[in-house]
């Protein structure tokens, strides 16, 4: 049996033996049910380094949204050297790492696209560099370009008519997340001898397209990884060998996540579960009295200060989609283990605790995954944090555990993938609400009149009738899946040939499960259009083409988001049908087809090119966002609500169930300890009838009108609102997409 | 009907409906049964460009073999501007068109590998631009390092030790011949129009990686079209359009090859069969009275002093497997249709008369594509031109025209492809003769004496026992087929992916068909030290560590090369048994294996690889190149000689059987014209019985004495051979080549 020095007073056999890094957890950790009375306040380093951040932050907002940009060196492991948060307060990082020299410099990284790069400069008043510009056009073709090349005119046709939406063609993927714990507890010389042994074990000697493909990506990885090293070693840190300390883990896992977001920017860059595996580390440290709880408290506020400061050089087009410069540094605590042993460790109260040493952020997208059987104090302190700084999110552990077992992360928003043994490939989503229109439109487009689904024989009578609609949505839903999983085939493909994510999969076992991640747009609209079709009498307009381009709806129906299994039942066919739709199609690398309901930001972009639909929502409004009722819908209180999204099944919507919603305080309660012991009941009341995730934001919408107004206000410099999928500053956000999240329904009741 | 006005008096529908060259040459070429009277002498302006380019030449091997080389550009369609033989000669050039911005200057191509373009500059003495060493190490790969990021151990181990030799991942497999007629007959927006089509027709609409890849192919195609165009246009030419003339049907032709020879430094770069293409125009022009024979002559010459002037830079292990720099131009003549036409054109003796009018040379590998059927009057023009020049390699058109049709091109040197309808996967070749010291020694390599093959028991008896050898050979070759097999399906792939030939591909059919070409080296020894085995009898000599590494050889037995279909009988065993193991593997894209008997000028490496073999040939003496015989192994005469060759089934051999033979003028008859009709009885005996290839040379071994020490004599500065495969200077080998090519028998008798 392998034993290392800094593997002292560790526990354990298998994790030693292979590369294991939830044994290792499931062997060491030691659980918390106490309070959080034990937590300390930042340390005078940490005050003096976030203010100097938070100067540099507001230089950027000032700026316009960026502070500096890189315009001639293209970003690679070991492009830049060394940088820090401020020249003079070098000595007061506990951890170090920039993504360039320069603390919030935005990196070039043309890999996914030199338009892209080149534009996201120029919008910025940046002039790229006219070399890279031949070399990327000439010499070393991007994913961007090696996707357009192959795109058919329908693919493109509907791209162009938003009917499939936020394709990852002109940004990277993302959503893949590197095990970077394996750094600190492995060090990089052992990862890279069981990468030389599964190169070594790849194919048995027949080289077919897969077994090349694999090789070249494991020899890919095995650079990558000794760049991990040679970029470290920039900042003085030998990490070839393990961690010896709680230090030192906390460096080398936040070096392996410098890894991948110096390689790649991708839509979303998530850390991971690292919690109760550092705490391992901080704890024994603690036992041997090496370190204090404030030095402890101290490393993590310093992880986290460095998980904020991520920056990506973006495009206005990404920035409409996803609002407020998010990176989706996506980070887990609690979760319960496969022994029924709460994972909840000391650690996770550090890191909610940063949220009040540093104040709210958007970034790290904290997420806890919930159960309620999860220690009462622990919950009790997250939705305490809730109630404060409307910064969390929350997914139900109970049903991600049995699918993904006791050691996912979450590797965008909401999306579940199992840490160190999976990738996702990310496919954004399909409009169903156009797609309805189609339907009946017989496959022309609402808003262009341009054909761009089959010539099927639109619907012709007046008054819409329910069979009729079904039969051709389903028609239509086939064919739509079919395209939509075919144009995601031509992006994976090329984003592996062109943009390969190799530090990342470095960290990632070379067996590699894959999951082919789709999504649909327009949910509610959808089951509430079809509910209206069928419950009330609904009449098509047309305009002087015959394109039915509005509905007068006579009578009343039920809808979507107020219990009532009339509607409820719509939602939980059409989730069926269309993920069944989808799985009959062929997938890149036979990878497992996948779906979600959640749109993010980019609702209000999707509904700007949406028609009215058969509910009632006019042209061009906001759709609502991922998987919540529409706007308006919500009759019967927040728990009605919830229950009806609750009945959508996680395990046909593996890619998750993304949730939105916004509780007065009064609702909950007088004062803020009340206010977080009632909120515990609404989360336990929600997750037990198995609903997958919830994004909490306390607070009433006349600040969110204030904020808006007056956004130079102190109070809301920090002022985080959780959004479908992430945290962003309230201010970051467009004029419109704040109106967007006024429009949505504050729950002044339960 | 589409019809162009510069199509007037063309015949014929099919051609102008489709892509179809063949159909074109089919309705309008017009056959010559005539004699060589008609043909006219170089032309004042042929003259003096051909003494400005020898000039050129002269100080190229004064200069050590390369005249000039880039070092900071990179060879595109589009990187250089035009270029000229002589700036103050530019009005005499008939034909323009230049790799390069000068003549003879090599270009600069790492899509292949950096480390080979950039060692090609050092060993000349350049010093290649450190910014391209960036580019094409960190953001653009090329080829050879993707190749070596899959190899396996056993195949680095097997290609170290020279079992499998001269594979193309250290340059690239070229052996692609565009049907550059194309650009003459249907200008380039026809093409890029079919392409578009066919782009639009590439797969149904899922997206496997087949068809993905496809599509991506066809994008660069299309692309590479685009750029033939500008590439015209800085020359003050357009092709977008058909040519119009003889001279523009040369000049577009060219720009077509051209396009090829600017992106691509393939192993072999052939022209193909364009002979009769262009009669066709020239017979117009000559018809219409506004094209002289000596101006026809004059723009065949001009074209072919081009293909002369074809360079690429290359790396000393290069140039030790194919010595004399060269680039396989090759170009055919002759032929019979499939309706039993003679294809000979008065075209096909204006471009054999190049060899008179400018004195014999290397380059383009001029390839008579033989049929007893062929008009007397050519079939005697030619022999006559090889008793003078020694630069005419002969193909049986008989065994090829049921094979490929009667529009194939020779891609290399001996290999038949299908013009515009198929491409070749280039594979080298397999050592089968140390494959049979490995089947004695158990798979340790007689050299270097590390275990290679697998580890099988060895033969340890004293005298070889045939059955026992057989059996472990068969064995042992079935390992190495897979091994061969399976490294070629590695490096197609990387080759597609990182070097894709697109300006070449651009003029083949979409739907191309692929062979996947092997090759067998040490055929002849193979032969005879299992006959010696069988015949004779074998002693073993084994040295201190048990390897048998000398052989003892009591008594007589027969050799392959005299007619005993004792010896001949095992050689088509050989074959056949070689073909089967490999066809029993997966070939990349599903492409057809296919084998060749050839070794080009590397028999000399290979031998020097190779320890001492059963049959007495001594460890380091070249191996007898293709299917050559054994050095002195024929004892009965030329014809003896050429029946056993002969019997080796071309079906199983479909990439080629290569067969070099010197005869003494002298065996031939007293003068050259009685020479000539000797070696057309010769010529019609051999390829009557099935043979395929017939390299011919006419001069006395005194001659290659007299030139390899007196290489500055003016008679020898031209002096051209044929070797295995192509035709090189003498001068211009090594004096290591230049002694096995005196050691090769020359025959004196019949």
């Amino acid at each position: 049996m392998t034993n290392m020095e800094q593997w002292n007073d560790f526990k354990g056999r298998i994790w030693k033996e292979e590369i294991n890094t939830r044994d290792f957890i499931q062997q060491n950790y030691t659980t918390y049910d106490g309070d959080s009375s034990f937590l300390e306040g930042p340390t005078e380093a940490t005050d003096k380094l976030w203010d100097a951040l938070q100067k540099l932050q507001a230089k950027e907002r000032e700026k316009g949204g960026v502070l500096d940009m890189d315009t001639d060196v293209v970003s690679t492991l070991t492009s830049h050297g060394p940088g820090y948060i401020d020249e003079n307060l070098n000595s007061l990082e506990q951890i170090v790492g920039l993504q360039t020299d320069k603390p919030l410099k935005r990196a070039f990284m043309p890999f996914g696209g030199i338009k892209m790069a080149e534009d996201s400069c120029k919008t910025n008043g940046y002039t790229p560099s006219p070399e890279l510009h031949k070399i990327f056009t000439e010499y070393a073709k991007p994913h961007n370009q090696g996707v357009f090349d192959v795109y058919t005119p329908e693919m493109k046709k509907a791209r162009h008519n938003k009917i499939i939406t936020g394709l990852p063609d002109t940004y990277g993927r993302g959503r893949i997340v590197g095990d970077y714990r394996r750094v600190a507890l492995y060090g990089i010389d052992r990862l890279m001898e069981q990468k030389q042994e599964d190169f070594d074990n790849c194919g048995c000697g027949t080289m077919t397209d897969d077994v090349i493909r694999q090789r070249e990506e494991i020899s890919m990885q095995y650079r990558a990884l000794n760049d991990m090293k040679k970029m470290a070693a920039s900042y003085g840190f030998d990490i070839s060998k393990p961690a010896a300390n709680a230090k030192e883990a906390v460096q080398w896992l936040y070096f392996g996540y410098l890894a991948a977001i110096k390689t790649q920017n991708g839509a979303a860059m998530s850390v991971g579960r690292i919690s109760t595996f550092l705490d391992i580390y901080i704890q024994r440290d603690l036992d041997k009295g090496i370190l204090t709880e404030s030095e402890a408290q101290e490393l993590i506020d310093h992880l986290i200060m460095k998980f904020r400061m991520v920056k990506f050089a973006r495009i206005p087009s990404y920035n409409e989609l996803f609002s407020g410069d998010p990176v989706w540094a996506t980070l887990e605590v609690a979760g319960i283990g496969q022994d029924g042993r709460s994972m909840v460790t000391k650690n996770d109260y550090r890191i909610l605790h940063t949220l009040i040493n540093m104040g709210p952020a958007p970034e790290p997208n904290l997420t806890v995954l919930y159960s309620s059987k999860l220690p009462e104090n622990f919950k009790k302190f997250a939705a305490y944090i809730s109630v404060k700084t409307s910064s969390i999110q929350y997914e139900n552990d109970d049903v991600m555990r049995p699918v993904w077992g006791d050691d996912y992360s979450i590797c965008c928003c909401v999306s579940a993938t199992e840490t160190g043994k999976e990738m996702q490939f990310f496919g954004a989503r399909a409009n169903l609400a156009k797609c309805l229109l189609y339907a009946i439109n017989g496959g022309i487009d609402e808003k262009t009149k341009v054909q761009v689904g089959p010539e099927y024989r639109p619907i012709t009578s007046e008054y819409l009738d329910y069979d009729e609609v079904i039969h051709k949505y389903d028609i239509m839903m086939d064919w739509l899946a079919s395209l939509y999983v075919n144009t995601l085939n031509a992006i994976q493909y090329m984003h592996d040939k062109y943009n390969y994510e190799a530090a990342e999969m470095a960290l990632i076992d070379t067996d590699v499960r894959r999951t082919f991640a789709t999504g649909i747009a327009g949910f509610s609209h959808v089951v509430d259009s079809l509910s209206a079709i069928k419950y009330a009498k609904v009449k098509a307009v047309r305009d002087e083409d015959g394109l039915a381009t509005d509905f007068e709806i006579e009578g009343d129906f039920p809808r979507y988001g107020n219990d009532d299994d009339k509607a409820d039942d719509i939602a939980v066919w059409l989730l069926h049908t269309f993920l069944e739709k989808l799985k009959k199609n062929h997938t890149y690398r036979d990878s497992e087809p996948t779906t979600s309901i959640l749109t993010i930001t980019s609702n209000v972009v999707y509904g700007k090119a949406t028609g009215t639909l058969p509910d009632g929502r006019k042209a061009g409004e906001p759709l609502s966002p991922g998987a919540n009722p529409s706007y308006g819908a919500e009759k019967n209180g927040l728990l009605a609500s919830l229950n009806s999204v609750a009945k959508l099944p996680y395990e046909w919507a593996l890619d998750g169930i993304s949730n939105t919603q916004t509780i007065s305080p009064g609702a909950l309660g007088h004062e803020d300890d009340e206010r977080a012991v009632h909120l515990v009941n609404v989360l336990d009341g929600y997750f037990k009838q198995g609903a997958h995730h919830l994004n909490v934001n306390v607070f009433g919408i006349e600040k969110l009108k204030d904020a808006m107004e007056h956004p130079e206000k102190e109070e809301y410099q920090n002022f985080t609102i959780r959004v479908s999928g992430y945290a962003v500053k309230f201010i970051d956000l467009t004029r419109e997409q704040q109106l967007d999240v006024i429009a949505r329904h504050a729950h002044e009741t339960m």
